[in-house]
C-alpha cells in the first residue's frame, strides 16, 4: 500500500505539467517551502545536486583561467545609480535595507540582486596597468530578486548562482571571453547534465540591463517551453565610463576597460527536471548525480543477504554509491530510489546470491539486466555513459522533434495554436514586431541563433524583408 | 630597489602587531577593503584559502554524517523573536530589509546573522517521528552582524561560515555531538591549520545567546592575545519548547527533540595569519596552502632555463605548484612568495642546471637545501609534511611559553602587567568575579578547559572556594 501511494501522489505530467513539476521538486526532497514567499530550503538532495553542479562548472572555469572572489552582500543605493540602463533594470526588485542594528542608515543598502556595480568599483581602484589585466574573477553566492510570481528553482526571490566578471584591455578580448562563456556553458549542459541547448543572441528588448549585448543557451523543456539556462553578456566600455575605470596601455594613455559578465544559477535544477524527469519523478544524468548507484537488498532478514549486499556496494567504491538497509520495504525502496532518480538500482536477493549474480536496473529506460556479481563493476562502469549518452541523445531527439518551422504569420500561428516548441522564423529586427508577437501570442524571442538559416525572405509579422532568423516560444 | 621596498612596506609584528597584521592582509593580496564599512572584498589569494579550509573542514563533517543545506538568508522578525535569550543576543546587531521592490514589507525581515530559527522553524514541520531523528545539516553561507568596530576577518560585519545545526532524540546524543563537532574542528586546526588550541566550556557570562552551554576551542596568537576560533552549543530543549519542535518516540508519546550548533568562519584565516606570519609576510601549512610551491626561475632569459623550470614544476605534478615567469627580478619574486606564504620556493639557474640540481628554500625556516633534480618530487614529498609538523611544534610550543598560572590575585595581576598570554587561574564561578577581572585587568574568561588542574584551592578574585581553574586572556 505504502509503496503505492509514493508513486500515486505524484501528479501525471500529462495532466498537469506544472503540478507534476512541483510534486517532482518536493517528493524528491530537492526544497521546502520557507514560510517567507519567494524563499526556499535547500533540502540535502537539492543541494548536493547543487554542489555536483558548482563542482563540475567551477572545475571548467578555472580551466580558463577565471579565479573565485567574494564581494560584499550589500550595495549602496548611489553605486546601484551609477550606470544608468542597469539601475533601470534592477532596481524596481531589489531589497533594501534601512537599518543596521538600531540606527537608521544614511544610505540605504540593496541586497545584491547581481554584482556589476560591486565589481566596478573594486576593478577601478584595482587595476592600473595593461599588466593588470585581464582580470578573470567569479564568485558563488546567493542574490535577491523581489519576483511577484515565484516557482521553486526557476524564479525566486532569493537564488544561489554564480556570476563571472572579466574586464579586458581590448573590445576584441572582451567579445571573445563573452562567447567563451557561453561555450563553456554549452559545454557543461550537454556533457555533464545531457541538455542540448540553443546559443544566440538575444535581441535588444531581452538583453541584460547595461550590457551592449546579451548571449543565451535556451534549452527545450519536456512540456515545449524553452528555459533561459545561461547568458553571457558583453559591456562593452559602458560601465567603464559609468564608473571611471581605467588603466594605462602599452602607449602610455588611459584607456576604458571592456567587460564581460555571464551567470548561472539554481534554475538549472529545474531545466533537468524538466528535461529529463518521468511520471515516477527525477532522472539525473550519471555524471552529476550525487548518488550514481542504490543498492537494494531483497528479503534482506535472510542470511547472509546484507553481507552479500554490502560486499556488493564495497566492490563498487570507484562509483557513488549507497546502500539502503532501511527497514522499508522493497517496493517502497525502489519507488523512493526512482523518485529521487538515482541513475542505477543493484537488487540483490537470495536466489541471486545462489546463482553468484545480481540484477541491475536503469532509471531512465527501467532495462534490467542480469549480471554475475564478479563482473558487475566492469558493467556498471559501461552502462554509466551509455546512460549519460542515451539521456542526451533522447533530450536532442526531442528538441528536434519540438523545433518547429514557421514562413509567414499563418503558418506561425497555426503552429502556436496547436504545438509547442522551438518556432525558427525570420523576424525584421524591428521591436515592435517582438511585442506585437508576446502580445498577440505569448510567444518571445528566445534568441537569434548562431547558427542562422534563411527559412524565408520576410519577417513573420510585418512582412516586410527580413534580417535574422529567431527561435521563437512559450517560456518559463 | 624595487625588491626592498615590498618588504620594507610591512610593519614589523615587534613594533606594532595590529598594523603589521593589516599589512599582512593587504600587502599578501587576501583582502581589498569595499565602500561600506566593515564589509570587504575578498582577493584570489584570500578566497582559494577560504574554499581549501571549507574543502578540508567539510570532508571531515561528511565524515561524521552531516548533510549539507541552504536556508533563506532573511528571516522574519516574528520568528527571530521566538526565542527570548537569542533575540536578546542577536536583534541589537542584526541589518534589517524593509523594502522589496517598491513596496515596504508587512513585517521587517533581517538578513541572518545566524540560523538557529530558520533550522527550528524547518525541523518542526519536517520532523514526526524518532525515524526521522538524527538530523545533521550543515550549511556554508555568509552572515551579517552590524559591528561598531571591524577588523578584516576578525570582526567584520559581514562573514562567511559554515553554521551546523543538528537535532536529536535524546539529551546525551545532542551532548555528544555537541562535543564531538568541538573535537572536529580541534583536530581540523592542528591537523590541517597546524594550530593548537585549548578545548573547553565558555562561562554563562560568555556562553551563545540561548544556548544551554558554549563548548570552544581557543587559540594564542603570537602576540599572545586568544581568538575565539571554533565554537560548539548545546540548547537543550529550549529552541524545541520555543518553536514546538516535537516528535512522536518509540514510546508513542510526543517528546521535544534536543538541539545542537556549531560554527567556524573567515575568522579562521586571522588565526591563520597571527599564529604562523612572520615580519616577511605570511606562512601557510603546507596542507592547506592553496598553492604549496613556487619555482622561480633565475636568469631565465638564459638558454635553456624556463624549459629546465617547466620540466621541473612538470615534475612536481603530484602537488600544488606554480611557476613564476613573470619580467620580475628573481628577489623580487621571491619577496613576493614570501609574503604571500606559499610553503617552498625552489629556485634553479644556469649554474644549478649545469649542476643537475636545484635549490629548495622553506618559507617557515628559510633553510636552503640544493637537491639533485632527480631526487626532487622525493625531497618535496619529506619536507612538506615535516613542515607542517615543524610548525604545528613551534605554536604549541609559543602557547606553552605563553601559558601562566596564577595562584592569587597578586600574581595574576602580576602576569598581566608584564606579559601577555594565557592565565590558568582558579575561578569561585560567580558572574560577579568574572565582571570585577574583567573591567580591572580588560581580561576575559576563554574558557573552563576540558583538562582541569587544582592550581590553587581559591577564586583568583575573591578569595572564596574555588570551583573551577579557568583559561583567562586578552582576546580579539
Amino acid at each position: 500500500m505504502a509503496d503505492k501511494k509514493l508513486v500515486e501522489e505524484i501528479t501525471a505530467m500529462e495532466e498537469d505539467f506544472p503540478q507534476w513539476y512541483t510534486d517532482v521538486v518536493i517528493k524528491a526532497g530537492l526544497i521546502s517551502y520557507s514560510n517567507i514567499k519567494g524563499f526556499m530550503v535547500i533540502k540535502p538532495a537539492g543541494y548536493a545536486l547543487w554542489e555536483a553542479i558548482q563542482s563540475h562548472l567551477d572545475a571548467r572555469f578555472k580551466a580558463t583561467g577565471v579565479e573565485n572572489v567574494y564581494m560584499p552582500m550589500l550595495i549602496p543605493e548611489s553605486l546601484l545609480q551609477k550606470e544608468k540602463d542597469h539601475v533601470e533594470g534592477f532596481a524596481p526588485e531589489v531589497a533594501w535595507v534601512t537599518y543596521g542594528g538600531m540606527e537608521e542608515l544614511q544610505e540605504r543598502l540593496c541586497v545584491r540582486p547581481t554584482s556589476e556595480t560591486l565589481f566596478c568599483d573594486f576593478y577601478k581602484d584595482d587595476v592600473h596597468s595593461y599588466r593588470d589585466l585581464p582580470r578573470l574573477y567569479n564568485q558563488w553566492c546567493s542574490v535577491v530578486r523581489w519576483e511577484k510570481e515565484t516557482r521553486p528553482f526557476l524564479r525566486s526571490r532569493e537564488f544561489l548562482w554564480q556570476e563571472g566578471h572579466t574586464i579586458h584591455a581590448t573590445a576584441q578580448e572582451a567579445e571573445e571571453r563573452t562567447k567563451l562563456m557561453l561555450q563553456v556553458y554549452a559545454d557543461f549542459c550537454a556533457e555533464d547534465l545531457a541538455i542540448p541547448t540553443i546559443k544566440g543572441q538575444k535581441t535588444e528588448k531581452e538583453k541584460f540591463a547595461g550590457a551592449e549585448h546579451t548571449y543565451t543557451i535556451e534549452a527545450l523543456m519536456h512540456d515545449g517551453r524553452a528555459l533561459q539556462s545561461g547568458t553571457s553578456h558583453n559591456f562593452g566600455d559602458g560601465f567603464a565610463r559609468a564608473f571611471g575605470m581605467q588603466f594605462t596601455d602599452k602607449d602610455n594613455q588611459l584607456h576604458y576597460v571592456y567587460q564581460t559578465s555571464w551567470g548561472l544559477s539554481t534554475r538549472i535544477i529545474g531545466a533537468l527536471i524538466m528535461v529529463h524527469g518521468d511520471n515516477s519523478g527525477l532522472v539525473m544524468p550519471p555524471k552529476i548525480a550525487p548518488t550514481q548507484i542504490m543498492v537494494i537488498p531483497i528479503q534482506q532478514r535472510k542470511e547472509g543477504v546484507l553481507e552479500a549486499a554490502r560486499a556488493l556496494a564495497a566492490s563498487l567504491s570507484d562509483f557513488r554509491v549507497k546502500i539502503d538497509e532501511t527497514d522499508k520495504s522493497p517496493g517502497f525502496k525502489f519507488a523512493e530510489q526512482e523518485m529521487r532518480g538515482i541513475p542505477l538500482r543493484i537488487e540483490i536477493g537470495p536466489r541471486d546470491i545462489e546463482n553468484g549474480e545480481c540484477v541491475i536496473v536503469r532509471r531512465d529506460t527501467r532495462e534490467k539486466i542480469t549480471c554475475s556479481i564478479a563482473e558487475l563493476p566492469a558493467k556498471v562502469a559501461q552502462i554509466l555513459p551509455k546512460m549519460q549518452q542515451d539521456m542526451y541523445d533522447r533530450a536532442l531527439q526531442h528538441l528536434k522533434d519540438h523545433t518547429y518551422t514557421a514562413t509567414d504569420k499563418q503558418s506561425f500561428e497555426k503552429i502556436f495554436e496547436e504545438k509547442t516548441g522551438f518556432v525558427k522564423a525570420m523576424w525584421c529586427g524591428d521591436r515592435a514586431c517582438e511585442e506585437k508577437i508576446k502580445e498577440e501570442y505569448g510567444v518571445t524571442s528566445r534568441c537569434i541563433p548562431f547558427e542562422q538559416e534563411e527559412v524565408a525572405a520576410t519577417c513573420v509579422c510585418c512582412g516586410k524583408p527580413a534580417k535574422k532568423m529567431v527561435y521563437w516560444g512559450k517560456s518559463y
